[in-house]
Parts: structure tokens; sequence; C-alpha cells
């Protein structure tokens, strides 16, 4: 085996399978009141940002994920105004949302002031100009917390935030109790998107009990998944509301409505992309639909030790 | 991080990218004239058979990749009476083969014989008997050269092998001049499909070159993919014939096919699953349309040094 | 970096330093009543013995192991002729003990069964026989126990354990309580040697708590070391004595004790090798000064968690 | 087994033994005409210097290397006015040279002086003000040619190079050929040492080569050696020269050098380090006894593959 590199970034899928990446070189590396931050980058994936040792993001397939989150609930609205975001440090997902004509108002929340510091000076091809925006508002504190006080409502609600890790800065934004915010947050025709991890086969502990949770408190409940290379494979999303049925949205139905919103530049996303990402294989049709952990204020789900 | 082994297998994606899966336990190793076989226990994936360190498939998810081999193309075929694979030493293309009904005689040709012996001995619920079913005749020889020699055609071939090597085993059964063989050996109506390699879009080179070369020499060539975990990511496979079009049949016909043929216990494919994998994300379409390399017994693609 | 291997064992040092050994093939590899046992071979180091995860000894180096753990104290003995051993589970020690044609009585008390019978079978040139000799007696019982209550004194005691780990089988038998319990079954020019673990300048944590809980007990104690390739780099063992100095010994005195015990095929131990390990280098001899932990029953040390 | 970092450079002893060291951070990375340049800190050695992917020197361990390449031969010379380096870059090795009243003039010669600059910049505790000091001159280009065409002769000649990369900068400066002009080159009593490589019992190729290439040109060679944690093992030294024999010299001879120079205050050596150092143990002695390979500009040794 010939490795092109001496410098390697050890991504742990589980206890017993990891990905491992060359480091090409390290363009930042700090540590935030919050976690951990490296901007490494790598062969295959260019700039990678890495928070607490996790992958969140690669320069290759950012857009994968990013116009995964962001349009199919965004389109699946009849006209979003109002968007909040949870999370979102690289301001990509905000970059996605401000290609909607129809948005008057994108309010983002991370708790953590240094990443976006770091990914506007080091990634700013991420952020596009979105934080410059004047529809943008940016608070750095819990988003739980700001939800919950706010008296605003939104059209669609992002929540593009870190996996739960033990006393991590996000574990408690995966919980019953948090979606039941969300729902009261949301306008009547409200959609929420949630980045709910990895969507193998053989790991979808984290998947189902999103998915388990959220229909706990939403009638509609879709998962979708998309692979994305630097992630180590398939990576799953669930979108929700209380009236708005996002999969059953038909390609030309979607086509049509990335027409009226000009977002014909997309990359990853169009009426195909749509019907293949909300359609899933046999066996996890089956492995998805067996019932999954409800994760609670009370009974959190961790993925990784703190 | 918290490893759970201290025995671990590297499987390299390329030369910047590699997956570890911790090792549970060796249940064979040796070396064949051709190859080293590993079978290994993996605590996310089961039995895991390892040939001239790549895998091969897993206990856990070879449904995934012997269902999806076999019955795209069997099921294209109106009748299948005579079907050809090459290599396929674990015998679980053989045993997805033998469920189609109008099976009436199923040649294999690897040249390994000890890989086929090893696998009959500690995997034996791959062939779940498939080696003694009287309509399967196996023979240790260069595939290529028995096809070329054959007074025999074929509904469908199948070309289950490994990724070319430099001085491989397989090299020479993913040229043109091997698909100009193909063709001749073909019925009519009769299809091929082929294991292509990683579809992940950032490792595309094999399933490009693949679905290129076959292109020139069959004018319906599709690729189609799914998600295998124990390899990494999505994989990918080409499907190709003079008169069949095996991507455009609708999830109605390939459920109205499967339940003629009996096939109702598949665990992976179903219409759905047909629509998925046959139905490529935006970036992924436009990735596998540019022109790949033309694969020639003059000019091979190897994967891996030799 | 060209790898040899796609199979890697990970020999812990520390949680931020590893060493990586090809593994060649798994000769045995199960789990006893107290510990994991692996024997895998080594391109580097053959047949290579690994207990919960850690190397215990290896083909190619063995020799150094175990002549430097029995010779020194055996030597400095005048006529050694009941010997006790706690651990030793591969007989290597046994052998070189009864090399000493002084000895009359040899006993050995490892507390897993398990590991005496796969050793016997996977790795016989390492006993070579000791098993077998009438002088020999083995007991599978914990070793504090048996010396405990024996009735017996011992002219030398070898303690060749697995290192400390929490509610492993063995960190109760590094306690100063456990030392208190050696000497009193030592006659009185008794002698002990201890495996004392890494003798690296930066992990010097176990060798130096072992060599200042033995000063607690016995008024001469010595550390002394050698480059064990398979462990990673220098190994500390310690001597210790109500009444012999090993250490002041000269390397002419030892080739003369050497001859008369007829000693003079060892491989790795004469007179030159005795000056060698025990004079350390000016910061090794500053380092292992400073006084190093007490380990007592109330306190134990682990080296790894369990 | 608990890791406690996600980045780790990987040291190839060869190819099938790895050492890991986590990466804490990176203080530089970058790549020079002649090879990549890496700075990064362990928590094991604290500043690591790296190049072409192999560590030079540590922080932590730094001064046994440099004490040891230098200390022996300018001790061993009675009166060492005149010193040569070839490589050095650290400037670590001028510092213990200067340390030496006798030292009237220091040249070094490392081809790349980009190792320099970077090492003055980030490791300036290295060089501790040695290039600034007034006996001091450096000079960029290739050591062999320089000394060469020199007209001087030394005292002293210390060969500090990365090991022999095959068309890496180093090759022809560890050949007889270069070492025949070393000896035309120094005084009447001059002496020379050599970073000669791993002095593993089962890694002794290079240390080998190097002893019997010296062997070839000067009557008096010795081995030495002493364990370099941050290498991964013990690391090995050759003194020559045509009339001092540098082992031959006693602890006490040593230690009363030693204050005679006011070098009171090094940190490894003295006499029984010396003592220690040129003392192998019988398995090492009777192996560095066997003849090794000749190196020589027509039939180079190369280390690793370029």
């Amino acid at each position: 085996m010939e490795l092109e590199s001496s410098k390697w970034f050890f991504d742990e899928i589980n206890p017993h399978l990891l990905q491992l990446h060359a480091i090409e070189g390290t363009i930042y590396s700090g540590r935030t009141k919050f976690q951990s931050i490296d901007i490494m980058k790598s062969p295959s994936f260019g700039k990678v940002l890495v928070l607490d040792g996790k992958i969140q993001s690669s320069e290759v397939d950012e857009f994968v994920y990013h116009e995964l989150l962001v349009h199919p609930p965004m389109l699946a609205h009849p006209k979003p105004e109002k968007v909040f975001v949870a999370g979102g440090g690289e301001g990509a997902t905000l970059r996605e949302i401000l290609k909607h004509p129809t948005v008057k108002k994108a309010v983002m929340v991370d708790i953590d002031a240094d990443v976006i510091k770091v990914c506007k000076k080091y990634l700013p091809e991420y952020n596009a100009g979105a934080f410059v925006d004047k529809r943008v508002r940016v608070y750095n504190t819990d988003a739980r917390k700001w939800l919950a006080e706010s008296k605003e409502k939104f059209d669609v609600i992002i929540i593009d935030l870190t996996e739960p890790v033990e006393k991590g800065p996000a574990y408690l934004l995966y919980t019953r109790e948090f979606y039941q915010i969300v729902k009261s947050k949301l306008t009547k025709d409200g959609v929420i998107s949630v980045q709910s991890g990895c969507a193998s086969y053989t790991e979808l502990l984290n998947l189902k009990a999103v998915s388990h949770t959220l229909k706990s408190v939403f009638p509609i409940v879709s998962i979708y998944q998309a692979d994305i290379p630097s992630f180590g494979g398939p990576w799953g999303f669930c979108v929700a509301s209380m009236t708005m049925d996002t999969a059953a949205l038909t390609p030309v139905e979607i086509d049509k409505r990335i027409k009226a919103r000009t977002l014909t530049d997309l990359k990853f996303y169009d009426g195909l992309t749509h019907l293949q990402m909300f359609t899933l294989p046999k066996h996890m049709r089956k492995a998805t639909a067996r019932g999954g952990r409800l994760i609670t204020d009370d009974s959190p789900l961790y993925l990784y030790k703190g």
C-alpha cells in the first residue's frame, strides 16, 4: 500500500471503523470556548473544516451538504420570507438560503462566534458574502434559548449542528423538547430540516432517533440522504412540517419551483436529485421504519464521549 | 477517541484516503497461486472476505452487492435461461442467479479454485447450496479465454471481478477487447452487468472508464449505484445490451417482474430501489456524462500497483 | 510511504504515541477467563505473543527479555536452589532458570492456565521442554495468594507479569504489600527481579514507581534496562535484595560466574552486557533518582484503563 | 484504546513497523527546494522537526542526539580548534561545538538555506545564538563539494545528515569516496563522527553499512548508541580516526576532560554515559561485528524510496 502522506486525520465513524484523511497542510488550528477548530487541506477534498475532531464540511463536496439541507424545505414552502438557522457557522447555509428571492430575513444563531470568525477568514468562499447581506442577522448565543425567547415566527427553520457529544454545545438541540419549541416558532405552513447524521445501513442510530423524535412532534416527517464523500458515506437528513409534505413533491414540480425561484445554477439539487434522495432502497426503508429512540432532555443521545 | 480494537485492517480507497476496520478475529488467512485471501471478522460487518488487501464482500451487506449485480440484468431479460459469471468465487452471485426459475444453466469461470474452496468452507451461507445445484458448471481458468473459446451463447453475462491491479488476475477483463468477446457470446437480447468500482463523487476514475469502454461496444449502457458500507461508500455498476434498456424499466414493471419470477423475498432490490439506484444526483450525472478513459488491451487501467 | 501490509497491530505506548506492527499472519486468537490472547506473525519480529492488546514477547528478541529478567538475580545469588516465578506463562523464564545447574526446584504460579496451554502449543520453542522438567511445579492460581500461604522460602523470586491494568490480573502484584510478602519468602541472601515497564526517558512512570516501592521494602535496589525492539524501545527491570548488590558485580566477576554455571551459550547476557545495562546515561540517572510514586494496595498504579 | 488526538504523524521505521505521534499542533509546514519541512508539536516530545517525513529532532530529547554526536569526537581530540559540520541545519550541533573553549572556527555546510531559516525562526532555542557567534561560518551548498574544494583541514568533522534517500540531498555523503575526502581534510589526530541511523537489533542495515564503509577508510572505527525516544528506539553513531581511539577512553578520563573543557553542565554526556554508550550487549556486538555493506558512489545505500 502506497501512502502519499505522513500526516493523517483520523475520523471516527465508530469505535471500530475509522476514515483516515491525509493532511496536506494545516491552515488553522485552535480552540474556542466551546470546541477545537481545525482547517486542514486534504488531497481528496480540498479545505476541510473540523470541529472537535469531526469533519463538518469540505471544499469539494460542501455544496451537496448545504444544498441538501436548505433547498428541500425552502422549496416545500410556497413563499419562505423568514428563515432561522441553528448553527451554520461556515455561512454556507445562509448562502443557499439567500439564493431564494422570497427571503426577507434570515436569522442565524451559532453559539460559537470564533467558528464564524475563523470561517470568514479562511473559508470566505463558503459564505460568499452572506454575512454582509442586509437580510441577515447573526447572534452568538444558545440557539434553543434564543428561539424559546423569540417573539418571531419563521417559515423555515434549519438545524445545522454538530453531532450530539456529551457535554458538547449541541446535544440539547436534538431533543423532543427542542423540536416542540421549533414547532411553536414555525408559521402555519412552516418546514424544518435537520442534519441527522450518518445514513449508512450499519450506522443508523442517530438518524432513526432524530426521525423518531421529530415524529413525536410533527405529523409529517421524511428522511432523505445523499452520499457526502468527505463524511465517509451517505448522510441523513430529516424534513418535518405540520402541513407540507416535502417528500411527496414530484421531480417535475421541483424543477418548476427551482425555475420560479431562479435556482437553476444549483450543482446538486434538481427534480431527479429530489426523487433519488427521498427514495430509499428496500432494506433502508425497512430499517428506518422500525422505531428509533426517543431523544428527550432527560434522556439525550450522545454519539461520542465528551 | 476510543478505539475498541488493537488490530486493524487498512482499506486503501486511494493513497490519501483509508478506511480502517477493527479486526475482531481472523477466520482464515492464506495465499493462493493468484492472490492473498483473508477472511476476518469485523464488529460492524461480520465476516469480511478480503482478496489482495481489498474487501470483496461482508456478511452484513453482501446482499446489497449481489442483488444489485444480478437482478437488474436478469429482470431486464425476458427469459434468461443461460447465464455466465466471470469471477464470483464466493458463490453468492450464483445464489442470486439460481433464484430465477427461468435459469437452465449457469456457468461460472473463476480463475482461482482456492478462493472457491475457502469460501465454501468458511462462508457457506454465501453460496447457500449453489455449488451443488445441477444447473451449475464451475471452471477454474481464465474467464476471457473460456468465453472466447466457448461455442455457447448466454442470455445474461455477469462480470463479478476484483478490481484491475497491475499484473493481477483481472485487468484484461476490463478492456474493450474483452467486452467485444462478451458481445459475441450474448444472445440477441442478452444483457451484461459489470462491477465497476467506487462511485464516490471524488473517485470516479474506474466507473467512468468502464462505462465509457462499454459504450464503445454496446449502444445501451447505464450506470447504477448503491451504498455498500463495508466498501466505504457508494459502489458503481454498469449494465449494457444491444437491445434492452434496463434503466428505463419503471418501478411498477420491476415489481411485476419480481413477482412473476417469485423474487419477493429479496432484501435490497425492488421497484423503488431500482428507481433510486438508476437515478443519479445532478452533479453525478454531469460527472459521469463527461467521457472517461477507453480501456484497451494495449492501454489497460490499473487501480492499484501490483 | 510504502506499507507492506493491510493488517496492523496497534501497540499503545501512551494515548499519544503508538507503535504499529504489520500482521503477517494470525496463529491464534482467543480469550481466556482473564485476558485476550493473540499470537501473530510479524515480519520484523516473527511470532509475537499479545495479552490484552500488549506485546509480551517476540520470537526475535524474547531472549533479551528472558535472559535479562533471570540471570542477573540468579548469578547474584551464590547458589540458587529454589526459585519462584510469578507469571511467566510462556515458559521461557523457566527455561532460563533451569539452565542453572544449582536449581533443585522451580515453582511457577501463573493465574491463567489457558495462556500456558496456548503457549505450549504455538510457541513450544519458548519453554524448550521446561514444563516437563522434573524440577518444575506449575500452579494456576493467584501468585500473591500462593506465595502468602506458602511455607517454603526461595533463593530467587522472579516477577514476570503483564503491566498493571485496572481490574486486570496483575495490579496487586506491584504493590508494597506484595513486595513485603516476597521479602518474607526470600532466603537470607535471596534476590528478586521485577519486569518494570518502559524505560524510555519520556515514559518512566511505572519504572520509577516500581523502583521506589521496592526501595520502601528492600535496602538494595537497582534499575537496569535493555532495548527490546518489539516493545518499541528500552525496557526497565529492577533487582532487589536484603544483602546482595547485583549491580555492583564487575564484568569479570559476571563472566567468571557464567562460566562456573556453564552458561556461556547465552545470546544476550555476559559481563559487558551486565555493565552496560546497569549503567544509565546521566539524564536517566537523574530522572530515576527523583522519587517515584509509592504503589500500595490502597493506591495502586494502573498503566491502562481496564 | 484511548487516543488523545485525531491528527497523527506516521513515522516509518520500516515498511512493516510504524511509530505514530499525536500531532498537538502544526507550527510550520512547507517545502524547500530540497525537501519538505514540518515543525509539529507532540504531547510526548514538544516541538518536533520533520524533514521529508522523518523526525530529525525533538525539543524533549534533542540534547541526547546533539551531545552524543558532538562531544565524543571533540573530547577525543586533545585540542579541537577547527571543526566542520556537514548538515546540522537546526544549529544545535554548532551550539554543542561552541561549548568547547578550544574552538576557533566552526564551519557548517548545509545545502538547504530554508531549513536553517525556518529553524532559526521556530526553534531558536536549538541554536541558542550559535549562528551569530563570530567563530561560525555557514555555507549553503553541497557539503561534499565544499569539503573537496576546501584548502583547510579540520580537527573534528561531524556528519549530521538526514538519512540516505533515493535522489535525496544526502545519499552521496555516506559513501567510501566521501569518507576518503573527509580523511584528506582531517588534521593528523582528527576525528570524525557520523549519525548512522537506527540501532535496533532488527534494524541494523544502515549502521552496519556506515561502520563497514568507515572501516574501509579509517583504521580506528567504533559504534556507539543511545536511546532517543522520539526516534522510536536506540540510535547509532560511528566515530573514526587515523590515530585516536575514542571508545577506549575511560569514564574517569572523560570526566576529567569534561571538567577541563568546562562542560559539566551537559545533560546527557559524562564518563558513565560514555562507558554505557560504547558498550554494546553481546548480541549487538556479534551482529555489528559481521561485515556490513560497503557503500560507494556506484553502489549507494537508500533507506527509503525517493
